[in-house]
């Protein structure tokens, strides 16, 4: 194990969050909020000062090929570290007085799961909120990308490891430099952000709030700078413009190098793509007549509120406009049925993603031919191209393990005395990335009445769903420490 | 398709029942219950009188052999067929009076389900309630075994069929001859008849109620005589009575003929026994501390109604002995989580099977070996043979279609406005072949309420569930009728 160069890639990823608490301090002297920028610059010496020490100790370690397993340590202390760094300035700033709130505030930030522990959001200043946000704005994608590109420098191939971050079976070699597809995922990812952030004003939010937002969506983790969330603003264009970026932010981002690069027909064919337009139409569809005549009085609003919910639902975002829970059943169990699914590989979504999902139900297909026709043979196909057995046969491990998953976890949560759906969606919402859910961490509730030892569960749910389970799960096998 | 030896086949299936007709109607006479003599004599006769002309017209059809797709027919058509022909006497007598409720509890009770929709069992004649256990006994075992006894005459080799009916991945070959196994397990079968209603007689149970208890109990069925359940009894010797043969009768029925001819090693050695004691020994120490302290005060009383109702969920049979629903919340979800797993393949009981999650936890395992040894050779191993890479798949694809059916289904269900929970348990509960659930289908509730379109679903999914969905969903695909 090389441990010393794992040190040195988390360290350099410390000073990098070290940086933006600098900025976030910054931010809030131009606030005058004095005792917040105290903490961030506190924390950001911290920081800068344990890193220059490990860095100047492990000056002469030079980029070297690293192990299979080195990765999985890399990827899982870079996370764990950024959780623990990021942490602090809610803890030092008093904003989260209780170490085990901060860290789970942080790691849902990280994780882009946007689940919260905060009470009352608004009395929160400014540049915490800032932070708060940006972590997700962080997590989402930078992280993703800083893990692409540093990982590269450090000698490893990286492909696997991809697969770990930005996951799916298949993540595309967009330019054959991996640095190089770093840099355009950014590029994607800015122009979204500006993109977004200006509709935002537009539609007459301010800047601070328009930015905050714009973060929230694009990285699909869905804290708000309001208490009620986009409820508060009350509008049918804010609500549609974050629909979009949110449907948006849910598809792979190669496929928006893509189109942006004018190669339409891979788009076009692109299996993941079609699935998860699909199940958008058709919950939007279910969830509109349910509304229509029992919550809303007319299609637009009932279409309104049903693709905001159902976009928020299936990204994993975890944004609400209403009080879903005062929904007709049917169309609280179709976002439920939501949680399961998430968004496509590649993108900032979370969940078990659609691309697994209609694997396997090709697969199911697959089987009824085969119990027809035993000797057949039926290739499976995605985006036009056959699938190989192994790889079929590794999502469905991963569907497996992460029913499994959900299941220990909602059992823990239970231990606390929660109700079943409580629970259980507590268990979805932090696997998958959502946030909300339903029960007593409803929209208009949050995850603060748990005991400290659910949310350090509900905190390695939330990791382990963004490590796509098996990365930080298999350094906890006896055989990974075997030589 | 040969449909002629098919219709032959489920004539014969249905002269059966009308056997069974005419002696509850004897039954019936005995009991001095007229009208209900007159409703079993009424069908047996129709039965009769239809299928004498099915197989008059269909004399000369010899046996032959049949293809696999005749199989999937036949299977599907029997048991569609059977329950028909078992809601006759509830609706001709009357006790049930809507059709789609008698076709709901029969379809319960040979699907060994034991969901039901009576809401004052009691007042029911009595013969109308042997019938009803009697449909558990005979879909339990009896049709399996008729299927495998009858199947072989017609010239199938079966082997495929046996896993659709007992399920599981690898039915042995107990004796070479089919026939002969059939036997052996009427034997096994009828010798836990006699054993179990003896002992329940000497606990203080009346023939009628101890005949009707085992035949519910072997059959891991749940249909009581009493309106609550075992509850009524209130005997410590009947509760551990049933939960004794509740967890035998979850186990594979070959391992039952192995111990019972000598053959310890084999019975010693078998995984899915290892896992399914080790599942019912957590749940039940989970729940007994659970309970203690909070729900009763003495270990002897807690550990009573935990391994009662652990044994009765992870057998899916669903008698009660208290109203569960009230239990703290982690028992309830322990109860939940139970209603997944279910019991050994080869066994009378439902839900996934022991197996399954056996082999793909295993594989979940063997997975993390790869992703640290990618050319490493990992062998899956049962009972310590090897796994065929192919099983395991299938196994996976089983599960994925499984979650995906009780996902389906409760949409289904909160459709008419029910709520998650009540609808997934609902979706659970038919799909595993339990009976009661949680919410409103909860222990001292029934699922009279459902409207008729749910009340259909549920049939469909109780009959999917036994059917191992391949053999009936598979009829549905276009490919299955393609020349």
């Amino acid at each position: 194990m090389h441990y010393r160069i794992i040190a040195k890639t988390v360290a350099i990823l410390q000073m990098i969050i070290a940086g933006f608490h600098i900025l976030c301090g910054v931010l809030a002297l131009s606030f005058h909020e004095n005792s917040s920028a105290l903490a961030f610059f506190s924390s950001g010496a911290l920081l800068v000062f344990g890193c220059t020490i490990v860095l100047f100790w492990l000056r002469d370690i030079k980029p070297q090929t690293l192990s299979t397993k080195d990765g999985f340590v890399l990827v899982t202390a870079s996370w764990v570290g950024a959780v623990l760094a990021g942490a602090l300035p809610y803890y030092i700033s008093g904003s989260i007085p209780a170490f085990t709130d901060a860290l789970f505030e942080t790691v849902s930030g990280f994780s882009t799961t946007g689940a919260s522990i905060l009470t009352d959001i608004e009395a929160l200043p400014k540049s915490i909120l800032f932070w708060r946000s940006l972590t997700h704005w962080l997590g989402g994608m930078g992280i993703v990308v800083m893990a692409v590109a540093i990982l590269p420098l450090l000698g490893i191939g990286g492909m696997q490891l991809i697969s770990a971050e930005a996951p799916g079976p298949t993540v595309d070699k967009i330019t054959p430099r991996i640095t190089e597809t770093a840099k355009y995922l950014w590029y994607i990812y800015i122009f979204f952000t500006i993109a977004e952030t200006a509709m935002l004003c537009f539609g007459g939010m301010t800047f601070f709030d328009a930015l905050n937002h714009t973060f929230a969506t694009l990285a699909t983790g869905g804290f708000s700078t309001k208490n009620t969330s986009i409820k508060y603003f009350d509008s049918a264009y804010i609500d549609y413009v974050i629909a979009f970026f949110m449907i948006m932010a849910g598809i792979n981002f190669s496929l928006h190098f893509k189109l942006m690069t004018g190669r339409f027909k891979s788009v076009f064919i692109d299996t993941e793509l079609k699935f998860y337009l699909s199940f958008i139409a058709i919950a939007t569809f279910i969830i509109m007549m349910s509304l229509h005549g029992t919550v809303y009085s007319t299609y637009a609003s009932s279409f309104r509120y049903a693709i905001f919910q159902v976009s928020s639902f299936i990204t994993c975002t975890g944004f609400a406009t209403d009080d879903y829970e005062k929904w007709p059943y049917l169309a609280q169990t179709v976002l439920f049925l939501l949680m399961f699914i998430g968004a496509c590989s590649g993108s900032t979504g979370g969940g078990i993603k659609v691309i697994r999902i209609a694997t396997l139900l090709k697969q199911g297909l697959n089987e009824m031919k085969y119990l027809v026709h035993p000797r057949g043979i039926f290739v499976l196909r995605i985006n036009g191209q056959p699938v190989k057995k192994n790889i079929v046969y590794a999502i469905s491990g991963f569907f497996f393990l992460y029913i499994t998953m959900v299941l220990v976890v909602t059992l823990i949560v239970t231990s606390s005395g929660a109700d079943i759906v409580t629970a259980l969606s507590s268990a979805l919402t932090t696997a998958g990335g959502i946030g909300p859910g339903f029960g007593m961490i409803g929209p208009t509730e949050n995850f603060a009445f748990f005991p400290d030892y659910v949310k350090l569960t509900l905190c390695a749910s939330m990791l382990l769903g963004r490590l796509e389970i098996y990365t930080a799960l298999v350094i906890f096998t006896p055989i990974f420490w075997r030589k």
